[in-house]
């Protein structure tokens, strides 16, 4: 078993508010990311797959296909985008980076081939990530 | 004469449109940055002041002094914010990393005290910057 | 199950010394490291906690209560300091990268209130970092 | 138990070719690696080690040792190398970063002695890396 | 005037030989970089440009035209390729930092439209790079 | 003219005071950094040099003698030691950044052969750093 990962980054903006809170409490729980004109972060997407290595091509996953998922299911949709409003999952859901991190594992996991998903990791800024390994 | 640089980070999300343009321009011009409701950047901000070394302290420039001119008159304004909506400068102009340097020059350069600005140097990703060093 | 990471970086020097050794020994041993006036690092310190996604905040940890605890038990005792004088865990141990990573999961293990302690990673240099995850 | 990472960096040059695939299914699959002359990384190649901290020491393992073994049995070898045609390993196995981390993990297994190895990680460029964890 | 810089990465390998010395000679002034077969680098290239802002645009340059300049002119002939026999300017020249900063800028000089080239700068690893302005 | 940049890391330990000024003055303008203990850093030097590129050898500099003189001069000096204590300059100077980089400067400025000293930046912290161009 082999695991491999790839990155990839994308721009996107979002803001933090949970409508069954006050004013108030949405404030003092979210702070500066309560702006409802929104923020941004270019964020750093980790996708890791694990397989056997195909001994003909020495490859985990063809990784042409693994970069043009990682674009058509999750760049495509959430790069230069506001979050909140643009990405369906975030319409009723608060973009942080725990839920990014479930809703692109969501995205991915049934688009590999060969290879499985292993884990997916987002960096909101270089000193904050998360990682989802999918539920058991 | 030595050169100090110091790094700061903010989160801040903007769009480039301009009314004088018809849709169409815009969107060939700018692309996928004429999305009207914002995307973000993780902005590296690098101030580098120049001066003599002060032969009691050993520092051209008061650290904290400088790290408090750069919270107070640029993270305070941007950190969090949507830039074309909430930072005066942008308000009638486009918020590119070009204007946004010019506009952290100019926040900054009478602030300052012993040492003089000598760039201003801002990322809005790891791949792309820009250097000003003011008008002569 | 979520794991989300925070990095924040101090400054401390240290040296290395085992008393019941000759000093042959401890410079056989620790070479440049057994200089006693000491020698420094900046490290970066990873911490990560893992737990369930809170429906209402999105949140599996307070970001701010997270950090407020790494600088209250890590940063505060270790940031710009002389680890073997200084820190009371050092006193009688060698600090090495790997006790520094056990010492800072004995400060932080308790005082988390939601999620619980996950890894502990700590970067003497880029070069070189450890992992400590509990013990079981 | 600890886990203990070193870092070490080294330059090669590889192609990707399969003689039991025709040309075009190799410059399907393979695309720009096909090429024959080669074209080249810096790799940086990630070792961690795991077992418990000596309290002599307060080391999982000697630093010094690692990084003479993992100079003597990988850079020594693969630095500066065209590996398809300089590493034995790579004269009828692809090298892709999945086969050279499998590679180097053979090369390191046996060689340490109180620590045992743990994880192989090589990153082909900042954007892609494989992490092997041995055989079960 | 503003400085715009943009980066790039493209990989390929390369060996130091100059054929008017002796073996010994050219052993001993290019060591393992002598080794025919060629080693290889992820080369990272920033491309400076300087201008004034175009008040309508808010840029200094069109980045995507920049971008398009960059691949056509040096990614597409460089990436992924052995510069000693797939790149003419190093037919007959050392491919060394310095020679592949200088011909990057003589590739790039003449093509940009509004703004100026100002500095090539090639990075070879992340401790050594090369920056060329052009002759004066 | 062409600029190569080599750079090496080297750690350190350091104080900051001033013995003509009262304890409470060295605290108040030189807060933690006053602690008579040390703490410490992971310094990153880069050293630029200038010149014409040879044409027999393709180098402005040979690289080799670059790094020999920048270990014998200056990490001999000054890598896992305490600044204050070990290093002559800073007997009677503070080693702030800005003092240490015109060290440097002035430990390597007459040893060089063919290509001249440039610059010599240091950084303290990835987000704190020191250019010194020389006097002129």
């Amino acid at each position: 078993m082999v695991y491999l990962t790839r990155k990839a980054e994308f721009s996107a903006s979002h803001y933090y508010h949970n409508p069954e809170f006050s004013a108030e409490e949405n404030l003092r729980l979210f702070g500066k990311c309560n702006n409802a004109n929104g923020h941004g972060h270019n964020y750093t997407l980790e996708v890791t797959v694990k397989g056997e290595v195909d001994p003909r091509s020495g490859f985990v996953v063809d990784l042409k296909q693994l970069k043009d998922i990682m674009h058509r299911e999750v760049l495509d949709a959430m790069d230069h985008r506001f979050l909140n409003k643009e990405v369906p999952e975030f319409f009723s859901r608060i973009p942080t980076t725990e839920n990014l991190a479930i809703a692109i594992w969501q995205r991915l996991e049934t688009k590999l081939q060969r290879a499985r998903l292993h884990r997916v990791r987002v960096y909101e800024t270089p000193e904050l990530f998360v990682d989802f390994y999918g539920e058991d």
